[in-house]
């Protein structure tokens, strides 16, 4: 059976996994460096080496890389403003070893259907409700990356015209409503202009809202964090509408922190908010929750290694 | 050389086409028959028969249609609101020869990019501009149909949530703005709200409003139909934007009546409408005028047709 490593470059830590046949045999992981290319090489190649021998490693990072292993600019890794060639410098590094990079966000998705809660699928969409919105997809059973490698952008597809600013920099983003940064900075500006909310508790207003907070808040019937969910809620269903249209997928498979902590009533909503939108409404057509949790990317990565074995 | 027959069943005519090297040796239509799948399989076998012998057949249709070569349903042929095999029902009345049953819109983006302005192309889509709005995907080479053969309605994707009513029933429908039909209806309405228009002429209230005719009223400056224009191009430059986060095609085709009386000028407003929107700027990344015509759908049919030959 073929050993492979999974690598999950995050913009925290680098976690790496021994794989066979789908199961992690073991782990390691360390915090992520910050000054560019070489330094992210040296620490995979040492994780790496730590695991013992494999036939191929494969690569999760957090922007777009072509099929080539060129990571094509990301600001969540410091000093990768320029194409950088990491797949082989990795490879280099590892004395040849075969390396297969991709973004995380695909290969997360490539991890959910081979092994998670989008088994059985061929035509895949993978929703990474976090801090931002990550998108992967699977088309025909393959990673799909696109012309450029640039694929899997669900979270920056307009939701609302001319709306909310995002992080990025653009307005009416999905992520700028359903990614957890958006709603927080959302609820702030409620709160400052005297919205009273159990999101945010006096003495500690500068503490990030992490999803729990979020999910309490919800239950205890807040009105301003139900009316952010439901704007959430909204901006998905027109959106993954939108792309049920346009790729007809199979299954969207939803995953990241809120979807953990909401879980199926959540994704029952963001179901329900499509059906206004979507031609072709397919009982087959499934919307679940992830299952591999924080090993779809290291999981995925191996999956993707696999084809580049020689 | 392989001789295959492409076949173009519109709701009007079916055109049928002998094609040889992407180039075609002979041509017959007829009036499109509305009482059912046997009524066009007849049709169809009757036309590809006048053609000679051919190795295979590609037919499209308006409507959503699985690898199996099943339609399913389509409001814009009678009798087609149940699933139906048109496949294998024209390769019976054929005597067997491999039949193979694709999406018009996307068959003809398969013409644009094998012998159209898509030629080079691996990752494409096709707009095409008439009465509606009709979208066809290329992705790595090879028609892209989805999970259940009803992928490539970016007409339908969502640009203004609960936006204008669009054709389909639902509302803020690209294909509302952008779709000659959406924006007759919208011109109609102004007109009756009573602002003045060339759009509409006197006495010839009830003629529709053509695409030779909008052209020459936004030639001539009319503030509706310039208004109108500048929606619609909004409405494609999100849309499209949006689909490029998505999907990181490198090739944007526009066809359809209104684009070839507004040619590239109205290509570039397009394109500059999508750059807000746009995360991976590429400089490789075009969008151009298709070249093929009517012809796009009879070629794009034959295309399809050779994966078919035994």
């Amino acid at each position: 059976m073929a050993v492979v490593a999974g690598v999950d470059v995050g913009g925290t830590n680098i976690t790496a996994a021994r794989v066979e046949g789908g199961v992690i045999t073991a782990r390691d992981k360390r915090p992520t460096p910050h000054e560019g290319p070489e330094a992210v090489r040296d620490a995979v190649a040492e994780l790496v080496r730590g695991l013992g021998e494999v036939d191929a490693v494969g690569v999760g990072v957090p922007g777009p890389v072509g099929r080539d292993g060129v990571v094509h600019g990301t600001a969540n890794l410091g000093g990768f403003e320029e194409p950088s060639p990491i797949g082989s410098l990795i490879s280099d590094a590892l004395d040849g070893v075969p390396v297969g990079v991709g973004n995380d966000a695909n290969l997360g998705a490539l991890g959910e259907v081979r092994h998670g809660g989008g088994e059985g699928s061929r035509f895949l969409l993978a929703v990474w409700l976090g801090t931002g919105v990550g998108g992967g997809l699977v088309l025909d059973g393959e990673p799909y990356v696109g012309a450029f490698g640039g694929a899997g952008e669900v979270g920056h597809m307009v939701a609302v015209p001319q709306g909310a600013e995002c992080g990025c920099g653009r307005r009416g983003c999905l992520e700028a409503y359903a990614g957890r940064a958006g709603m927080e900075r959302a609820a702030r500006l409620a709160a400052a202009n005297g919205e009273q909310t159990r999101l945010i508790k006096a003495g500690k207003e500068d503490q990030p809202i992490k999803s729990g907070r979020w999910a309490k808040a919800i239950a205890k019937g807040d009105p301003l964090a139900n009316r952010l969910l439901e704007d959430a809620v909204r901006a998905l269903g027109h959106t993954l509408g939108s792309l049920i249209n346009l790729l007809d997928v199979d299954t969207i498979v939803f995953g990241g922190g809120l979807t953990e902590k909401l879980g199926q009533p959540l994704i029952d909503r963001i179901a329900e908010a499509t059906h206004p939108v979507v031609m072709l409404p397919r009982k087959h057509r499934r919307m679940v929750e992830a299952t591999l949790g924080d090993d779809a990317g290291v999981l995925g990565a191996a999956e993707y290694a696999l084809a580049f074995r020689r």
